[in-house]
């Protein structure tokens, strides 16, 4: 935690990463590199109300259950949701620090103009 | 290129990824998805001067000149930097429209705050 404190946000333009830095920001942006977890993770984030039951992120996509259960466990263990269970069904919702740190880090790499400094 | 002009940057929050948007977005975010591309990419966005000789790059690694060619082509392929050769040397440098695309879709998703509409 105090990692990601310390090292929360630095912008890929401000200086070369450290190893441990890239390595812990590369396991979180692997986990946004699947078409079917970005879909998972755009429908978790785009609930109104916050959270989704995984009985209804699973009968949209055509595969089965233990592999969109997979897939989740993957988003989860890159600190991209949270999940608790609550009776019969598990229920996902966006981490959005995590997304937010992400974010931060690119588009401070995308504020950069070398054309201010040619 | 009408796709990327048309749908540029939905947020994950705004709704569902369609199977499309989500298969460019993960390529995208698969291409970060690895340390050394990482590194890589924070070296050449954090050049003052905007772009960097692979000449510079390859000895930052202990790996060989074609692994971090390889690393670079993918970033290329992924439209996260551009390269042009200049006699003997490859020169990279930054897409900012890229990274700030990933960042828009990624931020979007951090800003929903599910507590105002509990």
């Amino acid at each position: 935690m105090s990692k990601q404190e310390g090292g929360c946000c630095e912008p890929l333009s401000e200086s070369p990463l450290e190893e441990d830095q890239a390595a812990e920001l590369a396991s979180m942006f692997k986990a946004l590199g699947d078409p079917v977890r970005l879909r998972l993770l755009s429908m978790i984030a785009s609930r109104p109300d916050g959270e989704i039951c995984v009985c209804e992120l699973t009968p949209a996509f055509e595969l089965s259950q233990p592999t969109i259960s997979h897939h989740l466990k993957q988003l989860r263990q890159a600190g991209l949701v949270d999940s608790d269970r609550r009776g019969t069904w598990v229920y996902y919702r966006l981490r959005p620090e995590t997304t937010a740190r992400l974010a931060a880090v690119l588009s401070s790499a995308g504020n950069r103009q070398p054309a201010d400094v040619a």
